[in-house]
């Protein structure tokens, strides 16, 4: 394995890469890698000619009261579950050179922001926004893999990457799912047993939602209530269909939207999502 | 003269630059050039191996009431002057393309840019960021000459660039100054010959601090005081003595400073600056 941790190496890898005229994809993650990682490494192993994911715990998307310093650290088995998924080149950058004193930059996306994950955690989104620019400036990628499952920021970067002019094509790949539905989640490692079986509601409410729609129903406030008729024995954050592209709720299904649910299960904070699309409007 | 309008075709003519190992030295400006801005491209066509000025009216720093529609555009006299300066490539993206519908995205740039210009005019270092950003991500120069003329927008600037990874070096050129001294300044075509003539109290305030300073004087109320004494026929917005890197004010001369100054005259808001390092302290 590759392992790279300063911001120079890693733009002289993707550097001699781009000489040898290959593609450069990336996968930036947090670690705690699982089988939705895996599809992300997967895909940019098979589409683009060199691939490389970063693994970086960002502190400033967590808010103080937050899990920053609980956030599973499995770098061993992270770097094997890469290296079995085509990816030889790992990014690893400290957090001291990320955010060294006086750091003061901070990338704001407006509007597609807020709401949503955006209220509860109102740090969010600037911080996932700001270390990703800085992750785009260090690996200069000519696309960057990101999953569905965090539908509201796939629209956030989506937002940035083209305001900010940066030349990466943004890729968003299926949400991975257990065999009973619950999402791939990092988080998921928090829950004890009897909160692993409760955690499946989120994606039983969301599919029901979904026969819902595609049996014809279009008001969002009865698709939201089925899902929620779901949701009983967890702390529900948010249930919100909205437009997939602003992330602003709608009050009827027209063109595509996403149905997002947050949800607390214990002390894990889980989100899930399902997007649909009405073919017939 | 070659003329580039978008970013993708900017960013072609980049790597085309790089392929052939020439480094890409940039100057970004707003167009209405002189001999200030002349200087900065002398310097980058001499340092680097291919130059490009970019010319770019920027709408997000400009308040609503500030003078945007009626900045200068000069823009046949621009390419000339580039032209003689050793710059054959010009960067012209339009505004519509630069800030299309929707458009989200916004780079602050917290401490440094509060106080002084950022306190009278609360958008500008945001609109200044945000533009360099996608500026930077077009041209992917090596190197960027900014002038010490707008000396807080340097350091805004270079806090950004080091904060976003950027690999690029921010090289600062001096200040380019009339026969009497006055600071040149797209702005000075504002001024009427009386005006013209009250103007340069500016510099002659910031000379006669600098005497002070070279005469041993540390405090900066007394030093700030011999530059307000000039500056009288003016409508000053500020004078303030700060420290070099951060630009927070200092109440003594310690290291490297900068005093600057900001002063209506007439319509035109004129800044000025110098610099001062006490080598004994």
């Amino acid at each position: 394995m590759n392992i790279i941790t300063t911001a120079d190496e890693m733009r002289a890898w993707s550097f001699a890469q781009r000489r040898a005229e290959r593609s450069i994809g990336f996968v930036p993650t947090m670690g705690a890698l699982h089988e939705g990682h895996a599809s992300l490494m997967r895909a940019a192993a098979e589409r683009d000619g060199a691939a490389v994911a970063s693994i970086f715990v960002n502190p400033t998307q967590f808010a103080p009261n937050e899990d920053y310093s609980q956030y599973p650290r499995t770098f061993d088995a992270d770097c094997a579950l890469a290296d079995r998924s085509g990816v030889h080149t790992i990014y690893v950058p400290h957090a001291k050179a990320m955010y060294s004193e006086g750091y003061s930059t901070y990338v704001n996306v407006e509007r597609v922001s807020e709401g949503l994950c955006g209220k509860s955690r109102p740090q969010f989104f600037r911080g996932v926004a700001t270390v990703v620019t800085k992750l785009f400036n260090a690996v200069q990628p000519d696309r960057a893999y990101f999953a569905q499952k965090d539908a509201h920021q796939c629209a956030v970067i989506r937002r940035m990457t083209r305001d900010l002019d940066f030349p990466i094509e943004i890729v968003e790949m299926p949400i991975v799912r257990e065999a009973d539905g619950l999402a791939m989640s990092s988080r998921n490692r928090y829950l004890n047993p009897e909160e692993r079986t409760r955690a499946v509601c989120l994606s039983r409410g969301l599919f029901k939602a979904r026969t819902l729609m595609e049996s014809g129903e279009r008001v969002a406030a009865a698709i939201i209530a089925a899902a929620r008729d779901e949701l009983k024995d967890v702390e529900v954050d948010y249930v919100e269909l909205v437009a997939a592209d602003t992330f602003t709720p709608v009050a009827r299904v027209e063109g595509a939207v996403t149905l997002v649910v947050a949800a607390w299960v214990g002390k894990a904070r889980l989100i899930d999502n399902i997007k649909f699309e009405d073919c017939n409007a």
